[in-house]
């Protein structure tokens, strides 16, 4: 579940998380202006500080239920995860909840908490209240708690995926390639670049970067195509439901290595033969414009 | 010299940078509308595209020393950089081009490049051509370069301050300390937190986080104060010269040890007695209140 909401960059982008989110496989979402817009599934639980505003964590959990009677999921570590827990199966019984039920658990040792608290709560004969997980995660955690099979039903991620925490600026350039209808391009150690507009073609073999007017290789697809001409959407209008397949279809497309979690190896895109050999022609050229002595 | 207009996230945070580095020392900004808006130095040089898009390097420099002729940098590391400096020298001469002249390094070995176009310009007489660096400069790099005594007059900084490269989010969390006039605290481990109303003292004996109404403690000062009250400004305007002017006189109150660019001591806050009581009889009725069994 997308949980990002209080920690993007403005609200704009909480909305694009949401929406983007849930193209590539998140079940739901905690921003509900979102989940309005675009038909999602929203989802919550209480804050630690609505907990804290009741005399006590049970009389919490009951106003909660009258509240929410129908998707009601307990937050059970304000004070103690176990506790709570146990204040949750009370107030279950007390007002004889159905489902569907749920405990969160937001701090700690994640594995261990959620295999104390599916005992308790198998122990009580609850064994259809589900278990979410939460705070500060990221991909990896969440593959390490899947890989160690932790009792829990559903992960709510929010700061990982609403923020780059991993990429925190986007390292884009512009390059000249092509000016008055002459190949261009710059030397400069490390940050060379190469002339002219492009096309890439993908196809069974991979990415292949080519000129813009090339020949496309048999059994490939130019990834730049247009979407807009003379003012008016080039294709079909697209949905959430058309992006969502769309991306797994690409997903599926990407081999084994690339879609690891841990060390992915990056699919290296391959240059046509015009393109090089454009490469080595404007190069030569470039040398004599700098006026090399 | 602010250079992150391109990177930042949005125009609102370009403008928001430039002013907020104005405040903090920089020179000079390359963003033109914050120049105009705050009455900032503006500073630019020209883009490797415009090298590129000339018959010849010299050429580019020609045409742009004669659009700036009060205010010429070079940018000499499109294709090779001492040989950049050596056009940028023919046309200096051939144009008669006077004070401010610069030239401009943005990629490579900028100490070695530096010294290499230092010495190209002190053996041609120009020994008054200026140095600039940039590149995804950080601030380690120009201490580093500072200390190694690279002879660069100035630094281009850009993306490393106009995102938040090292801490691409804002790691903040609201907690209720405070209810209807009860103290509240949450348990969780880790996240535990001191209940009650707050207020900071600062003296020369560091911060000391208190009690709100707590009698301040000798020769401190609150740093919690009422900027709006009744909808009005609580206190003088201040403009950016009086918050550069509070920033130098703040950071000077700084040990050397929280001043590090390597290894900074971050400065601890202490906890006042009063605080420290509150907490501890808080926690004794929470844990009454989670009906801990």
């Amino acid at each position: 579940m997308d949980f990002a909401f209080r920690r993007t960059q403005g609200i704009d982008a909480a909305v694009a998380v949401a929406r983007t989110t849930a193209m590539v496989g998140f079940a739901a979402t905690s921003n509900v202006e979102a989940a309005r817009r675009y038909g999602l599934r929203a989802a919550g639980t209480m804050a630690h500080s609505y907990v804290e505003a009741f005399p006590t964590e049970a009389d919490a959990f009951r106003a909660f239920a009258q509240d929410f009677p129908s998707r009601t999921t307990f937050l059970v570590d304000t004070y103690d995860t176990a506790n709570g827990v146990r204040n949750a199966i009370e107030v279950i019984g007390e007002l004889g909840l159905t489902e569907p039920l749920g405990v969160r658990l937001d701090s700690g040792d994640l594995d261990a908490l959620s295999r104390e608290a599916r005992a308790i709560l198998d122990r009580a004969g609850l064994t259809h209240v589900r278990i979410f997980a939460s705070g500060g995660l990221d991909e990896t955690d969440v593959d390490r708690l899947v890989t160690a099979a932790a009792p829990i039903d559903a992960f709510g991620v929010g700061t990982r995926v609403g923020v780059s925490a991993d990429a925190p600026y986007l390292d884009s350039v512009y390059k000249l390639v092509e000016y008055d209808g002459r190949p261009v391009l710059k030397l400069s150690a490390e940050k060379s670049t190469e002339p002219g507009r492009k096309q890439v073609f993908r196809g069974e073999g991979g990415d292949v970067i080519a000129l813009r007017d090339e020949t496309p290789p048999p059994a490939t697809e130019p990834m730049l195509v247009p979407v807009m001409l003379g003012g008016k959407r080039a294709g079909p209008r697209r949905n959430l439901e058309t992006a969502r397949r769309l991306f797994e279809a690409d997903l599926a497309q990407l081999p084994e290595p690339a879609r690891r979690i841990a060390n992915p190896e990056p699919l290296e895109a391959a240059f046509s033969d015009a393109l090089k050999r454009l490469t080595e022609e404007t190069r030569a050229e470039a040398l004599r414009r700098a006026g090399a002595r």
